[in-house]
């Protein structure tokens, strides 16, 4: 049952991985699974935009959902290609026009250094536009359904932990699994697929692994996904900002308990929680707890 | 037991956390503590340099800290004061003489994007040149008692969930102990207070809470501390740089068990696993797990 996903992680490829020799506590020598970290240069045309450390899988969606969810491209952009050159570890992507490239720059520097680096100001611009569908609901068998299934999905994170996940839900599916040693990597490339196969946001839920932060909220809200649930806690400005725009926020979520902190009309008690169970013995993943 | 802390976490601080209506899964209300998130803008003398979300304690230690594990700050720098406005979410950090500012802004900005918001250029610069003292030493039985007192030091991740922690230590004696919603914070803020109290580091050991990353592992060797220690796991890149800078590094550190994957000749084999017992009840967090 690792559901029916049009695109999940694949924790047999050797680039994504890597095996370590070291010692046990006893002194013993010991083999460990690390996961991969490089550096991948993304160019917008002919400016270069950033240098990201990631997994390497996916450069193409990683760049176009960086920029999208930067507001460096708009759905009117027209892409006309994307180049990734392995070797350079540089990703271009190319678009009919050029984008008014130099005024992004000057916001991106602004919170270059914040944990979270996003482009704030400009974020937030769009951020208070977007109005999110009232009508969409997420049904507690969904959740419940949804948790198993992920949990039990193979990934980088059951074989080496240490990377975040992020996972495109429709409601008790899951479509698009995401994992990558950045957080924001990870929730980059489902938004990139979102884009290039123009898939619709609103009855979407979006999954993570990672903490509900101010950044986690601003990025949902901007694809447009009305739902967010992770396994993991809030932050109180996450809180805020999920109130303000209306979105489902839902937090916690381990076996059969979670807690719901905004938006919480959109969810449907359609399930005994006591039937939902406890936290399968393989959700909790190997080594490192980071991803959550 | 909370250990003879310099510094250490005060979850009962109102500023740091709020209390927050929502339901949980049976729909039932409930009050949920979730830890503070707000922008803090630092400026170096005139010049703005980023904005950071923090959970907002010590400012002037974050500001110090951050500019010198950017090498914005070097030891010959003298300042000559920290003014922090609450009110303006501001710091200023004053120095003698002007910084080369606009040459790091260069280097930057390309990297801002990065998951870990690191100014690589520059930071690898000095990463090479740094030699970490050989007979420094991380006894087991330092390593088994240190994490038994941080778990039970009360901390905002007890409390709240969902955000990192960072703590200094010197043999099995923790020392200063920070928590932030960002992990570069709180490493940020021991290395403010190491700097402005003229701390030795070679002599030191690190314990954090996330993940073992080229970031986590540049900024320990840039502190100069020998030892880097973490409940979580590694990334592959984060493993070859303590390799390369003889940094010894111990992940998955969790009860009695742990895996070292680099400078592993400085540990001393003094204390019988079992008898380290397994992780104490208490060192499994509320709600979220995200700074592990």
């Amino acid at each position: 049952m690792t559901g029916p996903y049009i695109l999940q992680p694949d924790p047999s490829d050797p680039a994504l991985s890597t095996e370590v020799p070291g010692i046990d506590q006893t002194g013993a020598p010991v083999m460990t699974k690390v996961v991969t970290e490089k550096p991948l240069t993304l160019y917008l045309n002919s400016q270069e935009v950033v240098t990201m450390m990631t997994i390497g899988d996916h450069p193409d969606l990683l760049a176009v959902g960086y920029l999208k969810n930067q507001n460096m491209l708009s759905d009117t952009d027209v892409i006309t290609g994307i180049d990734y050159d392995d070797d350079l570890e540089v990703v271009v992507v190319r678009t009919e026009q050029e984008t008014n490239f130099e005024d992004k720059m000057k916001k991106k520097v602004r919170t270059s250094g914040c944990a979270q680096g996003t482009v704030f100001g400009d974020v937030m611009e769009g951020f208070d536009r977007i109005d999110l569908p009232a009508n969409a609901k997420i049904k507690t068998s969904w959740l419940y359904h949804l948790a198993k299934t992920i949990n039990m999905t193979p990934s980088l994170y059951l074989e080496a932990g240490a990377i975040h996940g992020c996972v495109l839900c429709q409601e008790d599916k899951p479509l698009v699994y995401m994992e990558d040693v950045g957080r924001h990597n990870a929730v980059d490339k489902i938004a990139g697929w979102m884009m290039l196969n123009k898939i619709p946001a609103g009855d979407k839920i979006f999954y993570t692994t990672g903490r509900l932060t101010s950044e986690m909220v601003i990025k949902t809200v901007m694809m447009g996904i009305p739902v967010l649930v992770s396994r993991s806690g809030f932050t109180a400005w996450g809180v805020e900002l999920a109130q303000k725009a209306g979105l489902t926020l839902i937090g916690r979520a381990r076996g059969k308990r979670f807690v719901a902190l905004a938006g919480n009309e959109r969810i449907e008690f359609d399930m005994n929680p006591d039937l939902a169970g406890d936290e399968p013995e393989n959700a909790r993943r190997k080594g490192s707890m980071a991803a959550e």
